[in-house]
């Protein structure tokens, strides 16, 4: 089971009552937070999330909403007792943005391992059944930007009758599980299909891109911006955003099982996101919140 | 007339529903702003402080609760339009930290001049009738921390009756009015007795100590933190620290027209504090707010 909340659903800077937007993923007991904009401690605090509970925090880009509330995050962490190392992974120069941000906080307990990504596409392993993508999108061109995937893998079933009846003796059963082959005892025979495992993508501040709708394909949950809610296509081409109806129509294409809207621009009030959330209310898979909203995946039936 | 806001009155970390200790002071459309923890940006939108307006910010000392909102507050003020200069008061290291933090934050259109506090008690210039004085305090032993009183000058009377009387011709009015001799008539027959002016006293994070009562004299409004309000005298200690009585028992020794403790504890709660407030309620001169308050100070009638 993936724990999924998003934090806040605001874009550029928080309001009086909007956190900014920001995820957060525990999958048995790992915690995932994906930026870090101001007041996004406050957040985790108002929706009881453990902030030593954090063990990796992904950065899609640069820009002052999704980073000024880093200092805060890792210094909730450091007070909240967190000894145990944290990774922070995002584009290149993560290092050097985050060590000026931590340098006015005061001092942190922690190791801070820092990961750049290289690749328009890259894998970082958080667990042994545990993954993150980051795929590159288009956002403005003063900064690079990543979406992301958090992914949990799922094992074949072992098919407990057949080894049974196949009479093969319980130390080798663990190897079959795990795929290997045991003398002539084939792995493949005794383990039922791929199942899916769970997938959620994350991503904001971008144009609808191919990257963004390669890795969204088939995400139980996707969250994408909705910077605009009105047909405003020349402001968003302009400012490198997403409008509401894009973001819905790239969640049909890629097949979502559930869309979450966020990072409205300041402008857009919650009577207009109540508005468009009600146009829409006969989309079951859409939701529109006004403010953090929480969900608990689970594996599919298959 | 001074507008003062306190913008927060947490300490430590921002909570929910309790902004961190930051204090908004506007003369004459010349705004200083004291600290700036996350979220004051906020904060300052929730009690509606126009970031434009701000020329000045102080920084008492380089804790994250008193700095890690400063490139949000800067941010705000870019949006909002404003071009002209701001000067940045703090701490030695103060361009190196603001420096590190404002690197994550983007552009920023408008120049930044950073000064120094070199001296245990220094007057900075804000206006020709506006000055502000940094005096140290006594923090944890880590950290250099600064209170500040902000001070508005006012002009002796300037006595039109006597100097109509001695017919002093009118192209000489000026100088007189700023206290030069002009020939055989000394400026000094035709104005009245000094004036007081306005005097703001701000200081957090610190124990009672000597230039704190020094410079807090006679303030018509006097802001000073009240971290533990039970008696907790050993932890205060420790902590460096001040008690909510220790507060008290100084705004009554320096004869301060008004006191507001400020920057409780996240682990005191709204109830103790209203309990606390309730305790003293026939100290008409105190307030013991939950969350941001506002007054303007008028001269004294003198």
């Amino acid at each position: 089971m993936v724990d999924v909340t998003l934090l806040g659903v605001g874009g550029t800077y928080p309001l009086p009552k909007r956190f900014l937007t920001s995820l957060y993923c525990n999958y048995n007991g790992n915690g995932v937070l994906i930026d870090a904009g101001e007041g996004t401690q406050i957040a985790m605090k108002a929706n009881d999330v453990s902030p030593t509970s954090i063990s990796t925090i992904l950065i899609t880009h640069f820009h002052g909403d999704h980073t000024l509330g880093l200092p805060g995050v890792l210094l909730s962490m450091h007070n909240g007792g967190r000894t145990k190392p944290v990774t922070i992974i995002g584009p290149k120069g993560i290092e050097d943005v985050v060590g000026g941000l931590i340098r006015a906080a005061g001092r942190i307990d922690f190791e801070i391992n820092f990961k750049e990504i290289e690749y328009d596409e890259q894998k970082f392993e958080l667990d042994k059944d545990f993954y993150v993508t980051a795929f590159k999108v288009k956002h403005s061109s003063d900064v690079e930007c990543y979406g992301f995937t958090l992914n949990v893998t799922r094992k074949r079933e072992f098919l407990v009758d057949k080894v049974k009846e196949a009479n093969i003796p319980l130390q080798y059963w663990k190897d079959i599980q795990s795929g290997k082959n045991v003398g002539d005892f084939k792995a493949n025979d005794y383990l039922g299909p791929n199942r899916s495992g769970i997938k959620v993508c994350y991503s904001t501040d971008t144009r609808p891109c191919e990257l963004l709708l390669k890795n969204a394909r088939n995400s139980n949950l996707l969250i994408l911006e909705a910077m605009y809610l009105a047909d405003n296509f020349e402001r968003a081409e302009d400012k490198a955003h997403m409008l509401a109806c894009e973001a819905i129509d790239i969640a049909k294409r890629v097949k979502a099982q559930k869309l979450w809207l966020t990072h409205y621009s300041p402008m857009v009030t919650n009577d207009e996101i109540r508005d468009f959330a009600e146009r829409f209310k006969n989309y079951e898979w859409l939701e529109v919140p006004t403010k953090a909203v929480h969900v608990k995946l689970l594996y599919k039936k298959d």
